[in-house]
């Protein structure tokens, strides 16, 4: 019961660490903050060296891969812990109940930017590290591999394993960046889907000019843009992108079957957990499907004219949009990318001028969850949980994970998150009881991979 | 020759004064600014209580209305001047080679936010006042009505003339906030177009939600805005809002047949003036009869989401855009907004929440310019310069116009700027040489009148 007198005895002092570790504001998206990067890097290559791990930086001055290895065990199997460091930038600011970067437990939960995604999570596993470590070798071979750039496109760690693949080569690559399927239903996901990130950027005049004195003549930017994404997807959702859906296939009818026998309240996930009059999608798709199984086109914001306070009478000249596709398993994100930019440049009027920039881009995944470290995983979480692993997709995106499974590893992707977490939204938490729970699941992990 | 000496003697004292009043932040829309508005009316009283007038600020401590009367000559006719001091934000700041608010005379031009609109063309009517009464007695009484939200609908002047109508009791109402058709082509203003201008508000989320969990089912509020106001009008430039051009009459053939004889060229036009590749608007028409006589729909800027650098994944819950309409002769700014908005809820995706405030509105205004006032600045601009005044119109907008009407006094709508005045954009500037031909025509408009 090693990880159980770890929980009592080490609880203050891992929620103290856990409080330091998500203080720094380490927003991968914003150069501003490429030193609070460098600095989450450091707070954790530190703490894992303190944990017994020989730790270093790699690749990058800002954005650094943490890379930790436990004192080598001879003939035990090796598990890959993947994760990453970085967050999501946190406005709106005003939206949040208290700091993004105070951590404040409420009710059970630590609220905070990166409490879930994915500080929260990475710290459970290091944390289970420490408790199966505490009394001795570790049972299996661990080495940690945690990015500071998942949120825009893991350019950092894609050179440094396109450089050094061996260092993917594994029994097993552990992920814990998601959440249970529901309060008490751990999952283990079976696809993810991939991402096109892109900037649409229309120009239709030198530059602004008076609507009084222009009016009437002066092509809009904003007008232009409006009616290119206004075109994009049809009002019941599907997108309008040709060749898009070509390489999309619909889960099989087992896959489906399983799906219906989760619990899913559709009112209460579209009041409670959307918050929305009605959901939007293809008719005859269940929610679930739509969100793990479909592509979808989303328009994240738009720049230009005249946004401050007040009233000005613009004309304005260029106008972008920041807008992604989420990919299903067979799409390419560059095939997307040039199906996107073909689309945009067929509907732009005449007298616009186009660019499509191409931001960040993941292909989506798809896993055979019938290895033998699957059976780890499901094994830790029943004698957790008392309750079997559900296997189910993500509709979010990990863009490293094709990578990490070219060593050939099976890729084990789950997570202690709950549904209402709000990732990449204000007031993002986790909850504490969950965060023991995973100390206690992965750190039995790491001992049946052991014994495996 | 009074008027010459003024020119000749004060040239450096004037412009000096010219460049102090246009230092001054004068923005009206940017509550920010408000001391600044403060600070430039009070210049301005200053000024013209030192010119021999009296003067006093009126109705505001923000945005007072500047008010002065010449000393007063029994038997004279009585010129209202109306002009205002406040200006456009001068945003986006990058795109002025000078900065907005520190005048910088280069090439016979200075560049400064407001040099056109409206304060040089003041300072212009001001100086002219000097000059004609730097030897005696104002050959007219003169009163200065100047006020400090032209730019944001006037509300205190509105106010003030409500409560006080006397105040416009004149022979003749002179506004000198527009421009000379063409260089050498000095226009008087037969219609001016109204504005209605509106924030259309889109919510479809209770927050913000991440596109990878939620894209498939969660309705975009930019996805619904965009789809709204890619409605609003068509490619062909007509706006798609029931009922809007019953009320819009087409210029009479006589009318039209006099823009035709003013020298355009609609390529030059295009390229030089409005720097787009091709022209937009209802087909058939001219470019004149576009931007003079016909309505527009204008998109100024559109806020929520994600707009700072990076990629971030949300789909926002609102979605905001600043709109807004020109109007003609005829149409009521109160009766399109009611129009627009029921446009707008009809287009509304049922899962959408809108709201549509009306931020500022102007009617139009139409001139019967047979009075006399008119021979007078007819004549004043011949001995200037050596032209007879082209009567056109202005698709801009003066949305105190039809009060200082009230009167029963003709409204003299005139300007001594130039088309390429680049007003409300970036690299504002007047010509000097035309600031100079303001002194000398409103000089002898005063003689004129004065006599008359």
């Amino acid at each position: 019961m090693t990880i159980e007198n770890f929980v009592h005895e080490s609880n203050k002092t891992t929620l103290e660490q856990l409080d330091a570790f998500l203080r720094i504001p380490s927003i991968s998206t914003s150069p501003q903050h490429d030193r609070d990067c460098r600095k989450a890097a450091q707070w954790l290559a530190d703490h894992l060296d303190g944990a017994g791990c020989t730790a270093t930086l790699l690749g990058s001055d800002t954005h650094p891969v943490v890379w930790a290895e436990s004192p080598h065990v001879p003939g035990r199997p090796t598990v890959l812990v993947y994760g990453h460091y970085d967050v999501q930038p946190p406005d709106p600011l005003d939206l949040w109940d208290t700091p993004p970067f105070e951590p404040t437990v409420r009710d059970g939960n630590v609220y905070a930017r990166g409490a879930t995604d994915d500080k929260g999570q990475v710290f459970s596993i290091v944390a289970a590290y420490q408790a199966v470590t505490r009394s001795g070798s570790p049972p299996v071979n661990v080495k940690f591999l945690i990015e500071g750039q998942e949120e825009t496109g893991s350019e950092v760690l894609t050179d440094l394993l396109h450089r050094e693949p061996q260092r993917v080569a594994a029994d097993a690559v552990l992920v814990s960046d998601s959440s249970y399927y529901a309060p008490g239903w751990p999952a283990l996901y079976t696809a993810l889907r991939g991402i096109c990130y892109c900037e649409i950027t229309v120009r239709t005049l030198k530059s602004d000019l008076h609507s009084g004195l222009y009016g009437g003549v002066a092509p809009n930017a904003h007008e232009a843009l409006v009616r290119i994404l206004g075109q994009l997807k049809s009002p019941n959702g599907r997108i309008r992108i040709p060749g898009l859906y070509e390489a999309v296939e619909r889960p099989s009818a087992a896959e489906r079957k399983a799906w219906k026998q989760l619990p899913f309240n559709e009112r209460t996930y579209r009041q409670r957990e959307v918050g929305a009059k009605a959901l939007t999608g293809i008719a005859g798709r269940t929610p679930l499907e739509r969100t793990w199984a479909l592509p979808t086109f989303e328009i994240h914001g738009i720049t230009g004219g005249f946004t401050a306070e007040g009233a000005k009478t613009v004309i304005p000249a260029v106008a972008s949009a920041k807008v992604s596709l989420r990919l299903v398993p067979r799409q390419r994100a560059k095939t997307v990318e040039r199906q996107l930019r073909k689309r945009v440049k067929e509907l732009a009027p005449p007298y616009a001028q186009i660019s499509l920039d191409f931001v960040h881009g993941a292909d989506p995944v798809q896993a055979d969850v019938t290895a033998p470290p699957f059976d780890c995983i499901r094994r830790a979480f029943r004698e957790v949980e008392r309750r079997e692993v559900v296997s189910i997709r993500s509709g979010g995106s990990i863009p490293i994970v094709p990578l990490l499974a070219t060593g050939g590893a099976p890729v084990v992707l789950t997570g202690v998150g709950l549904p209402d977490d709000r990732l990449h939204a204000p007031n993002e938490k986790l909850s504490l009881d969950q965060f023991w729970k995973g100390v206690r699941v992965f750190g039995r992990f790491f001992e049946l991979m052991g014994a495996s």
